[in-house]
């Protein structure tokens, strides 16, 4: 049996000093380093395999500080506070730089809880959506990157402008999306699905301009049952910019399952150039 | 001249190990410890004071670990990684427990970058609303705290409900938000208004259950020029519940000055009883 690319990239190896040993995937390599959804994984999956861990996850912020090159790193988790029900994690990933000395490239906060049955409601509703096997599968321009091939996205509205003539009105995109080769969801994995969308600032002005996500946010709203439940379907992830002023915008975005359960809630912010 | 309780709040001392001193402040009390948006300000100031900073606010993410009991605290902004010009830090704000060790209540992560003029829109509108003198004082149900009192707060829609009989129908809230006494807008105070918030859930569910914030974003989009024309005006706030459920809720909000310029969207996850 062939490990999925996701569990291969999610492999991390305890070492005696409580940390994990970890290298990055060329399956899902961006231009200058990995996808950033698979390094927020990384991330949440050093709490997730952590032997204190306390209940799932709640919240998830990810901090791109540097990109990271290929090869080794050391993801380190460490429980901060640990409460009844809750406990709050901070995470950096590192790696050796040429004199040998770690270099922090990523940081992270995690909150894991005990999850209750309380009342629930959904105020955000799943929109009304054609069948994912009904749209095309969606294609990014630009250089070929190999991560694009760990997904398969089917656009629903606000794809990629067919033109980049500079005329983009708006920056809502609603879209099918799922791991290639299809793989049960899981925390993680619903972690790098939540960056899948791509720029707004791309569909706002319909102009490629360089972009950089620095913070990302990624809140869980079901726990692993429901996350089961999903199994390998598509989920459908609708996201829109806010604002987008000195170099900087961020987008708030959703993401439900085909049952049209919400499973998380996800916010980032990214650098852009001009 | 008196100062500011917001300014006395956020005093903090440079200590010879780099960190900060700081104390609590009764005039933003609540139930069980401050008001957490006095605690992001805090978390925020520590690296606004710091002398190794480069730029302004980008992104701020609190975790609330644990409540700050009345008195002394310790505030300590790292740098972890420096670039051309973006940086990011990690804060904590610790106590000391009755065996004297330091415990951390308070997680949080803040990137700082130097802000270029830059290709610029905004697609979240300021709503219409009636001009704050025209609206009443809005008053919290329960009971008294101090830091209500430092915040004027006009309801424009979605207010507390008139009556609690669990008939609540939606989630979504716009208010005129200022300190009280007025006071000139900087980024510790944007911060702090971020979580004015009352919670979302009360509105919901039309029933006072127990609340706490968990962990709170800001991404500010307004530089240090913008938030000084906003001057000691109202902001305008705008939230929305989004889901519900196993004892937690998340929100996704936005705050523009009178100008009708967005200075900040801001998301929090909750714990709720029940």
């Amino acid at each position: 049996m062939t490990l999925h690319p996701f569990d291969a990239a999610m492999a991390l190896q305890p070492q005696p000093d409580g940390s994990f040993a970890g290298t990055t995937s060329a399956d899902y390599w961006n231009m200058l380093g990995p996808y950033g959804g698979i390094t927020a994984a990384v991330a949440l999956q050093s709490v997730m395999q952590h032997p204190d861990r306390l209940g799932e996850p709640i919240a998830l912020t990810v901090n791109y500080a540097a990109p990271m090159a290929a090869g080794a790193f050391e993801a380190r988790a460490v429980a901060v506070r640990t409460n009844r029900s809750t406990q709050h994690w901070t995470v950096t990933l590192s790696q050796r730089d040429e004199q040998g000395v770690p270099q922090v490239g990523t940081t992270a906060t995690v909150v894991t809880a005990v999850r209750r049955d309380t009342w629930s409601a959904s105020d955000a509703q799943m929109p009304a959506a054609p069948a994912p096997q009904t749209l095309p599968r969606a294609i990014r321009p630009g250089k070929k990157v190999a991560w694009l091939d760990r997904y398969e996205i089917r656009s629903i509205s606000g794809g990629l402008p067919s033109r980049w003539d500079g005329q983009g009105e708006h920056s809502l995109s609603e879209l099918w999306m799922r791991d290639d080769p299809p793989r049960p969801l899981d925390f993680s994995a619903l972690a790098a699905l939540a960056d899948l969308f791509f720029p707004r600032i791309w569909l706002r002005r319909a102009t490629l301009v360089p972009v950089g996500t620095v913070s990302m946010t990624v809140y869980f709203h079901a726990n692993a049952a429901q996350l089961a439940e999903s199994g390998t379907g598509y989920l459908l992830g609708q996201a829109r910019g806010q604002g987008f002023r000195h170099g900087f915008f961020d987008h708030s975005g959703l993401l439900w399952n085909a049952q049209g359960v919400l499973l998380a809630s996800t916010h980032q912010i990214v650098y852009y150039k001009q």
